[in-house]
């Protein structure tokens, strides 16, 4: 008898109805034999609802309060379903994040888990219960109770099957995988089947939220198979995230967009050792993220370096920037707005030129402008203008998916 | 410096208006210098809400899981209410029942108090902060959360007090302390400036429902002194709860009555050893509460016993008669409905048979028929016929406060 870890999120336990939908998945998995962990979310919109009861005491809540409040409603939610089971006959038992335990750093809102301990779980489910776990959140080694942050019950469960050494991991949600690009965007999208960590931690950042990095880097890590499946579906196949041994296949796996982009160009820094990363480390001590970087090249006395921003990141860029113009010897520093990163995902693409060149010609064929070409082993991403972008998906998804 | 353990119920903390009235209390003992640790219940009417939603569920909710449920309502006050007093600029930290720890027996909804660690709350006063402590709810020595049932944010209250060797305790409710009788029944009613945890037990059995008995139990029991005060009051000085160090002064303390009650007489008992014994063993294993108890004297063949019963056990009671009658060997089974009690409560009543004659007179005067009679070290209760209750506590509250 395997463990199985399951995971559901706010929007499949907003009710009593999807509570309901709920325990039939946990059910059926129990019926063929398995060992069942359940992670859950707060239900519905119960953190928003806390959050805006906290913003009438405070705007500037203490962050260890905060935690020991917004961690009331995975407490909720897990004697909710517990009780639901023990209706229907299942043996059931709930853990906070404290009672498992699930030990953390002290970085309250946004702790990261240390270790969990298995022994009270597997005692529990030795004795034939289904154990469901608050997501979330933890306890640092004081006894504070932590939360961790968005995806924080994703991480939850990924945790939960690594430490266990469960089977598998299946998040549920409400669409039944990953698909290669946005159905928004591309009317023709297709599920995929099957999907390596690296290329789902790209598809993420690139936009694709269905899993949050923060999992999927323990899934890769301890090597947990992940199945994204939806909960409306009695028997979603899903897509399997895992790692993927056949890396000599090329496989594009989805074309991905990121609005919102801003290109900073710095004309003229001295092209000396040392200034490209004093401009970083001044940016990065700013809190600033810097997305793709490329610089001009040749042995001059001045050199450009041209980065992207988040939107709503340009003003304060900018004017960290003109702080250290001089200190820096800047010449200039340029910006442009409106931009947008579209990429392709796939194993393999460093190995095959040919990719990049087709997907430039799906560009050039619609006459699409390309800002800045960035590269990785497994994804290349282009800058076009925003009002570019979902041509720029429908294009090079025709010329790799041919629909 | 001394330890003030002050607590506020669900009604003092329903919302941050009220928030706001009890952070001043909470500051003003603060700022003389006190050290303060504070027990909240959950705001308003959130246990109820949460059990309404169980309700939807299950009619038969898990009391593990239930506890884990309603165990939430008071992890959210303590958080609103260290974060509006760290707004205010004071320190202050949450803790709940399992953070401190309060450890209790496993009986869920209906635990008892074992022991509770001091260290926790000492190490966070002794750092300079207000310790707000949930009420209501502690941990077994297993890990799983537990509640107290009714009253139980006074009982931690009272516990913390013991404990900590506290000072007092301050218990905060609508009312500013305790009143000789119902201000609804008698209009001139006094507050009472100090009573003994006895008289206490005996006003809030008899129908005061200010303290739980449970919190007056534990402050009796180590010596705790507790104040009852309005949370709507600034400067209420309230009614002081402990030892009476003064027994041989009469102090009639309240006038109290208790409606719906019913007499049930058994004619002709077996006079014989056991015969008596048998009777009220057979009613408490049907958990059948009796009261009054009064049996004729003499050396006859057979006996007869009255008691009185609360009305809504009546027919039970009867049924249960019933049954066992010829066992028994009772002849005849009788029974009033529509009856009250009225008690008057006062260290030293015993000591004084002036105290009885003047209550009979009062009701004498009045015309009021009494239809049994029991008394304690501390009280004496007659029956009255329910019509007459209200004239028999104002006669009596007039006999003897002269108003």
């Amino acid at each position: 008898m395997g463990i199985i870890v399951q995971k559901f999120g706010g929007s499949s336990v907003a009710n009593i109805e999807k509570l309901e939908l709920v325990a039939e998945h946990i059910i059926r998995e129990k019926l063929k034999g398995n060992k069942i962990v359940v992670v859950v979310s707060a239900q519905g919109k119960t953190t928003d609802r806390l959050i805006a009861e906290e913003s009438e005491i405070t705007s500037n809540p203490d962050k260890r309060e905060h935690d020991v409040l917004v961690s009331t409603g995975e407490q909720v939610t897990i004697s909710k379903l517990a009780m639901l089971l023990l209706e229907k006959k299942h043996k059931a038992v709930s853990l906070t994040g404290w009672q498992v335990p699930i030990v953390t750093n002290s970085e309250y809102s946004n702790s990261r888990i240390r270790y969990i301990h298995n022994e009270t779980i597997e005692e529990y489910l030795e004795a034939g219960n289904i154990v469901i776990v608050a997501g979330f959140q933890g306890v640092d080694e004081n006894g504070n109770i932590t939360t961790f942050g968005r995806g924080g019950s994703d991480t939850t469960a990924v945790a939960l099957a690594a430490s266990l050494k469960a089977e598998r991991c299946d998040i549920f949600t409400d669409v039944d995988g990953v698909y290669t690009s946005d159905p928004k965007i591309v009317s023709s999208v297709e599920k995929i089947k099957s999907i390596s960590y690296d290329e789902m931690l790209e598809m993420s950042s690139m936009g694709a939220k269905v899993l949050h990095n923060r999992c999927v880097e323990i899934g890769k890590k301890y090597n947990v198979p992940i199945y994204v499946k939806s909960t409306f579906e009695k028997n979603s196949i899903g897509t399997l995230v895992n790692t993927n041994n056949n890396l000599e296949d090329l496989v594009i796996n989805g074309v991905t967009k990121d609005d919102y982009i801003s290109r900073i160009t710095i004309v003229g820094l001295e092209n000396k050792i040392g200034k490209t990363f004093e401009l970083f480390k001044i940016l990065s001590k700013n809190l600033i993220n810097i997305d793709v970087i490329s610089q001009s090249f040749g042995e001059h006395i001045t050199k450009d370096i041209a980065f992207t921003v988040k939107m709503n990141d340009l003003s304060k860029t900018l004017e960290v920037l003109n702080e250290h113009k001089s200190i820096l010897g800047i010449q200039e520093i340029l910006h442009s707005e409106n931009l947008a990163k579209v990429s392709i995902i796939g194993v393999g693409i460093a190995n095959k030129p040919g990719v990049a060149a087709d997907m430039f010609e799906a560009l050039y064929e619609n006459s699409i402008n390309m800002h800045m070409i960035s590269t990785s082993e497994i994804k290349i991403s282009v800058l076009v203008d925003s009002k570019d972008s979902d041509l720029a998906v429908k294009a090079i998804h025709k010329k790799f998916f041919n629909k």
